[in-house]
């Protein structure tokens, strides 16, 4: 088995106003950043998996999401990476 | 002047507990998940920025995340991409 570094976003589906996001870029119009606009606000979740593969890992991690991470019927998700790192044990030789 | 879709991932800083990530990660073993461990939560913002190219649009959302969009005491903020988009008038012919 192997540990990886996975990273999933989890953001609101497009035909979902994001109030939180609209909330945001007016405040940044008001500090001076007008060329900022179509602001989207998601969450960004990263963890450490043990599993046989990045495949097996990044699987476990869309399992993670259905169930847990996102809210299918609004929000949608995309594992942006799964890479694997060096186990404890074989850092500490 | 062009538009590009710019993504930031704000996350709390290392040293600093994740009390959010931990009630995620016990929430994840509960309902059959121990492979998922280390679970660290963040946001993620995507945004439209006007400049004159990527690395104009990159710095004008590196001061967003100084002034609003992190709290760079307890946060840290990186540019996940910065890509080109084409314009409303570009698609409208």
């Amino acid at each position: 088995m192997e540990r990886f570094r996975v990273a999933v976003v989890v953001t609101i589906r497009r035909s979902i106003a994001d109030v939180q996001g609209m909330t945001v870029e007016q405040a940044l119009h008001a500090i001076g950043f007008p060329m900022i606009e179509d602001v989207r606000i998601g969450k960004y979740v990263e963890m450490l998996v043990t599993a046989a593969s990045a495949e097996e890992a990044r699987a476990y991690v869309e399992q993670a999401c259905q169930q847990l991470l996102a809210n299918p019927v609004i929000e949608d998700y995309r594992v942006m990476f799964a890479v694997p790192i060096a186990t404890e044990a074989e850092q500490q030789g």
